[in-house]
């Protein structure tokens, strides 16, 4: 049992803390059975640490396993992942550019597995992935999707040439009731307090509103919940 | 101006914080400029303060204002706010069980509203509806709506006559495409854990349910933004 703070593997997982160490090692940390199961059942553990005997586990001390945590409820388990390899862009895709509030992210995350877009695309800049309440929020879906973090937009969207690149416009735009199903799809998303950036605006041609009564606009996990929820089913 | 953070009227707004004295004085803080704007619309605003002269706002110190405010952004403005009065039920009724997160309960005021759904009822031992990150996510809502607030609702539903009760259930009952246009209907969202309460299930006998992809269950704002905004549209 590791019962020091001071043993160099769990100076390692504390490091993790930090986004610099997730960039520089591809590793991050999940707590709780939940999200440890999940890592596992998509072969992204590393190693996993309990604070019961379990065989394949490593066995940890509590005051470690507090140390290890960042979530303040006691957690019995945590895993240290590997990211994820890319894969090729599915046919439904979501760009979300300069998401900043860890709970948006990690529940668009949830919603994009949960309705078919399984390829999502982060522009560079956005809050981290990794974050542990993105990963909470995300609730396992960050280890199902394709995700392709750290994204120059400007450069990446121009690549996409056969798909149908939508906008997202609290004003101007197609009634999402009114888009047709197509083949490929990418549907950007755009910051909490700002939208979609100009200078992605310019690039794009199309945009998707929903009709609203007497609210300017819905949050934006909201709000893209529902494009996708409506695309899907179409 | 008042630069003391002692005077009288500032320690009654300091109190404001907790939420035994929002219950006892059945008034509310509200800070930015947007909201401030949103509460003077609604005729809420019993007192504004400001930083700067504006007539009509109490002006105050910039180190009044930051002890007044419990965001860490610079709020130059701020309201002394009424809690609304109660007004006959809307035809479209949101009911919440045990919502526990305050961006959960505040984006699902905003989105009742966006989609009519005008009047929503929120069970004792939820979030406190008057919590600061509550009003800020909820965008204005809070003043737009007809909000019932810390009721019991296994005393409540049964006097629901004359509409159709629906629960959320993420296995069993209706699909929410299946589910018909009703003169009146209220719709209960549950616990972000636990779903809707054993006893409250045991007195309704529809749920309605959303079909998912691989993911097991969607975060709650985002299941009950996609049950309003398909029920308005049909």
């Amino acid at each position: 049992m590791i019962s020091s703070k001071d043993n160099p593997k769990i100076k390692e997982l504390i490091k993790l803390h930090q986004a610099k160490y997730r960039k520089e090692t591809n590793t991050f940390l999940v707590e709780g059975k939940h999200l440890v199961k999940e890592a596992f059942e998509a072969n992204a553990v590393i190693e996993a640490y309990s604070i019961d005997e379990i065989p394949g586990y490593t066995l940890v001390s509590l005051p470690v396993m507090k140390k290890i945590c960042k979530t303040d409820t006691v957690v019995t388990e945590v895993a240290l992942c590997k990211i994820n390899e890319i894969k090729p862009l599915s046919d439904n895709i979501l760009i979300l550019d300069n998401i900043q509030d860890p709970g948006n992210l990690g529940t668009i995350l949830r919603t994009a597995k949960a309705f078919k877009f399984d390829t999502v695309i982060i522009s560079k800049g956005s809050c981290d992935l990794y974050n542990d309440k993105v990963i909470r929020s995300s609730q396992g879906a960050i280890f199902k999707l394709n995700i392709l973090n750290n994204i120059d937009l400007l450069s990446f969207i121009p690549t996409l040439n056969d798909y149908e690149i939508y906008g997202t416009n609290v004003r101007n735009g197609t009634d999402i009731k009114d888009i047709k199903k197509e083949k490929k799809i990418a549907i950007i998303l755009g910051n909490e307090g700002n939208g979609i950036s100009k200078e992605i605006s310019n690039i794009i041609d199309k945009n998707i509103y929903i009709k609203l009564d007497n609210m300017e606009s819905l949050n934006v996990s909201i709000a893209g919940a529902i494009i996708m929820y409506e695309y899907i089913n179409k």
